[in-house]
């Protein structure tokens, strides 16, 4: 085959993968948000049949003997093309060690976890979830085993979400962390506490979403191409670039967990949004990876969302959504959106307290999978856990080990890229104050010069370079989380007054 | 090939093809509902793709042996079976006959139609959606050539909803309609008008909102199977008998425009729901014809939504969510809503003005394919019709020819559905009441033996009879328009004092 004809079929090999992406996406989403309670046992039917199909597409023999033709005859490519044939080479490599059973059978699989999940979280039921979990952590086992037979299982599954990511590597990195912030979230817990109350009372749902749309506009988020949605657990889904969607869950009692999602949310959103043209339709047309991707939420919901700056931007809008919060200075807002206190739900937790939950969860995966924690045993230890750590009693499993969705989906190994992610964003802002006054964009309420940094250095590139190359490229430097560390000790030594 | 494996051959080739339906139904529920502005033409490559696989599943060599197999051995399979095999061997004969290429482009021309339409609506810009409902309508003819190359264009187009149906029947069951309820019309419009200003008001979404979970209780839909959205123009889509969805459109201004669209989709989703279980998963699932479908939704919205003994029952409801209707009694609440005049939009027109509308469609329609009218003069004819037969001018486009999603939607020669389904239901109504206390249960609020008669006899079928078969056997007689005609005159003739 010629390389032209080859290149074409690639193209509408990805088109078709794209499809397939598309359909069982928004199954989920609409499993997520609009879909009849009932009808869970009917999408699993629809997402297996799909699955398959896509299984079949990325690893018929038809696909195998193209994409070995192009890897041949990589150096007739251009670089676009190259890292496709690479990566859907390597995709191959590893799907074709998985037999199409076990495939199908996980895709069923994930969809009960989720559901049950639901349920279980709804009703505070950990017993009804455990059988399935348990389901999950097997799967996940054997599927690591297929995919990365070289790798130890918890790097197969680190690696799954950051290319290269090693549980060495994690260990090196949550020691600085642990070492780095323990002694200053113990002055911060020491420290007179700043005053919260203002978040508190009553802020009504139709309010709450003006201020989404609000929040969304100013991060210059294009509406015609994302949209919103309410669901239990927030989270960001792009079917490609020209179609994504974020979701978030108002809270009546307080303003601040709906608005830090939207803004968190927003920023994996603009990622998913701003890929070069040339790269949708493509495999290369998302994010990289799973810690890159939390950079750029972390660093909006945390960076720009929780500075004082971005504060001063929106707190005439707070004021006039909510009138209670009319006589409240932009300095006491400023202070209560960064008041750092252990808490028991992650998505909630404050800035600094935060990695420790992330710790948490990195700490009993990785017992659940070497096999020195049982499901059984699971609430125990993290309840265990929650109480060494933060110094907290958890007084149920949905406000414990059943808050967070990312085990009923299937994403083991997925938690320390919030952390890394934290961590990359905060060198971000180093090197982007060299170029780009951050204050003044706040100052002015145009965030462009902001949102131009991070679409020239990260979010065009899609999926083009792997996650260490693109963090090179955008630091110019090392990855080193001091950056954080400092970043962190300055913030909360002046709010604390340490 | 043994029969039992050709069998199970083709269970695997309907769950597939059900999944591609779910799929692209799902999508063009997304457009509908939740996707943002600027996808459609990304939801357009997902379902000319999906699309594709659909058709090359359908018409495929596989495809073919195995239903030409099983069609030789017909006289060894069940019932259903038969069925199954009969319907997708008369669909493959007819799919086969349109180019590939064809239907894909249609496919994207269907999504970029219903994408313009919303558009146009919205601006009240006929202009716009002109060019694309002449290719719509150019389309159509071809694919109606390619389909039923033996039959009148418009025969083909009326075929495709109500097998059987031709032209020749529509004009002698609207000659009858016309002859009979044009003097009907015009005494009710001499005579006193009954009073409905207790439907307008102010009433609240969220009442609104309570309203419609409320009504769907009373149907006894059940929840966990049925979702309900809101759109531009109300809807029902079903994925499986286990997944269907309505959708509704509030005004504030007026409680009773969403409460019957609940109601009539209601209806439909009740028939879209009850298949037996053993016809889910297979194409006889659905209901079995556009106008079955419509008596099933229109004996709802009507014969049960409008009657007195069920407004008795819903009116506490309403008086305890709109406040504003605590003085009014039952029979000034019937009245209202069976107030009978002239009016512009379909989706609101009383029960007994509503075949004007669709004779008006029909008139269109039939012009459009004859090749008599041009899309450049079709407002304008609409316009006149209006004024001829309702005696009403039509002040904007929005409100006349763009107020339908039907023709955007490739759906001509569906409209005469309505009026035959209003017909066919009031047939119901007069056989049901031989063994059912329709008033009896009205007044218990217990609608099960109503929905038991419709069960029965109509929606456990799904599509295993034809409609004709089907009517003849639920009625036990032939259908008879004056029925229909019939319980018009005694209900009118009765609120009018005529």
């Amino acid at each position: 085959m010629e390389v032209q004809q080859a290149l074409q079929k690639l193209d509408q090999l990805q088109r078709k993968q794209q499809a397939y992406q598309h359909a069982m996406g928004l199954i989920d989403f609409d499993g997520a948000t609009a879909a009849p309670s009932g009808a869970a046992a009917n999408r699993g039917e629809t997402l297996a049949i799909l699955g398959e199909e896509s299984y079949k597409l990325a690893t018929g023999e038809e696909t195998v003997a193209l994409l070995d033709g192009l890897y041949a005859n990589l150096n007739e490519l251009d670089e676009v093309q190259r890292k496709i044939v690479r990566n859907l080479h390597e995709e191959i490599e590893n799907m074709r060690r998985v037999p199409m059973d076990e495939y199908v059978a996980y895709q069923r699989l994930l969809n009960e976890s989720q559901n049950v999940w639901h349920k279980a979280k709804e009703t505070n039921d950990y017993a009804l979830f455990m059988p399935v979990l348990e389901k999950m952590i097997a799967a996940n086992k054997r599927l690591a085993g297929y995919m990365k037979p070289g790798l130890p299982t918890y790097d197969a599954l680190l690696d799954r979400y950051e290319k290269g990511l090693t549980r060495e590597k994690c260990d090196s990195f949550f020691h600085v962390i642990r070492r780095e912030l323990v002694p200053l979230i113990h002055a911060v817990s020491n420290a007179a506490q700043v005053d919260d109350r203002i978040l508190f009372g009553h802020f009504p749902l139709e309010q709450q979403k003006k201020l989404s749309d609000y929040l969304m506009e100013v991060m210059k988020l294009d509406r015609a191409h994302v949209g919103i949605a309410e669901t239990e657990h927030p989270f960001t889904t792009s079917f490609t670039k020209y179609d994504v969607r974020i979701s978030t869950h108002y809270h009546e009692e307080n303003f601040s967990y709906s608005m830090f999602s939207v803004i968190h949310e927003g920023g994996h959103a603009l990622y998913d949004a701003h890929p070069a043209d040339n790269l949708a339709y493509t495999v290369l047309g998302g994010g990289v990876s799973m810690s890159i991707h939390e950079s750029q939420s972390r660093f909006y919901e945390n960076i720009i969302g929780r500075s004082r700056g971005y504060i001063r931007l929106i707190a005439p809008k707070l004021r006039e959504l909510f009138p209670q919060l009319s006589g409240v200075d932009d300095e006491a807002l400023y202070l209560a959106i960064n008041k750092s206190t252990p808490s028991l739900i992650r998505t909630e937790a404050d800035e600094l307290t935060y990695c420790l939950h992330i710790l948490i969860r990195y700490e009993l995966e990785q017992q659940l999978f070497d096999g020195k924690l049982s499901v059984q045993d699971l609430p125990g230890a993290w309840n265990k856990l929650y109480k060494d750590c933060l110094g907290i009693e958890v007084p149920s499993d949905r406000e414990g080990v059943l808050q967070d969705m990312h085990w009923s989906g299937g994403l083991f190994g997925y938690f320390p890229s919030y952390a890394l992610g934290s961590a990359y964003g905060a060198q971000m802002l180093h090197v982007m104050k060299q170029t780009v006054d951050v204050e003044g964009a706040l100052a002015k309420g145009d965030l462009a010069p902001i949102n131009g940094w991070l679409e020239k250095n990260i979010w065009q590139y899609g999926g083009l370079y792997d996650p260490g190359e693109l963090l090179a490229k955008a630091l110019g430097a090392p990855f080193d989380p001091m950056y954080y560390v400092n970043y962190l000790k300055e913030k909360y030594s002046e709010i604390y007054h340490l």
